[in-house]
């Protein structure tokens, strides 16, 4: 058999996160059986996202313009900078809603296993946009991991040169979460960080 | 934000089956990151595939010629016909490399809950082709689940006029299973079905 379109798509498929071979095979087998509604929509979309989308050269984020939606928004809180480690962090957060300031995506956390060191990240980068505008705020918005925290320090050193109120995200029981289920890391932190009620 | 590009894409892959919201947005990051690699050859891959798979006239498999590369190979057993309910098990057989002959998709199972009756099911093209050609035997090569079985019922009641060898595939111990962890309907039929050692 030489089924090298099925085969290539099946091969495509399977290196995308979450995908294996098998799920792979269902999901092309899926695509055919939908040529209409699936398969030609995203042959379309794919062509149309590899040609349009681009990388804002101010925060990183992923857009059709460059410089991005955001970073071009004047009815955002412009005196506020999130720092996050990728853009699906800037996308959980805009799905949220909570948030209005600007961005800045620094490309992952500071790894001394993977041998990431800050020149791989875009710190020259942020503390640049730091020095030149007039933010108020920056919020480290990394993750509470090992790498997350490790760079967390990093960026408040390189930043506490600037007079700059710098702030990290609150660590604690996540809402909704039982006390139980926790890890001891998080209960202790959650407990030393506690909080007055009345 | 008008993420349009972004969000299509999320959307679409979000609707192949395995892939929920969150693996969706990952997938399309993931894409978009590896344009070079991925996202683009995935954009030709699947547009080669929207123009130039389609289905077998005869057996109901997919290629990109019409009769399919099964049918029109002359080095296969052309004396024998396996029944399969979908093209996913014809590539299954295909894979595990265990058949020579040739195949017909009947494209589901009946089946009364679903509404699925043998007008839905290419059942009078498998009896055309059985009545026309010289096929020795025809294996039904269906699922063991209750409208896998109906289904074998009926094709062999419905195959049974004419003078052929009618099969159905083993059930019993999968290779590799524990007992113990067996339902009690294989281990019946692995009973009932046992072969003579000696």
């Amino acid at each position: 058999m030489s089924l090298s379109e099925i085969d290539q798509l099946i091969h495509l498929l399977s290196k995308l996160p979450g995908l294996g071979a098998r799920s792979a095979r269902r999901a092309t087998l899926h695509l055919i059986k939908h040529r209409e509604s699936l398969l030609i929509p995203l042959a379309s979309a794919t062509d149309a996202a590899a040609r349009s989308i681009k990388t804002c050269s101010i925060c990183g984020n992923l857009d059709t313009i460059d410089p991005c939606n955001i970073c071009t928004n004047n009815a955002r809180d412009r005196k506020t900078l999130c720092v996050v480690e990728d853009v699906s962090d800037l996308w959980a957060l805009e799905r949220a809603g909570i948030f209005s300031g600007l961005y800045h995506v620094l490309g992952g956390t500071l790894s001394a296993l993977d041998g990431v060191g800050p020149e791989e990240l875009a710190v020259e980068s942020l503390l640049q946009r730091v020095q030149e505008r007039e933010f108020t705020e920056v919020i480290l918005g990394l993750s509470a991991t090992v790498d997350g925290q490790t760079t967390v320090h990093y960026l408040t050193e390189r930043l506490s040169e600037q007079s700059i109120k710098i702030s990290h995200l609150a660590h604690g029981v996540p809402v909704g979460g039982e006390l139980d289920y926790l890890d001891d890391g998080t209960l202790a932190m959650a407990l030393k960080s506690r909080r007055t009620a009345i």
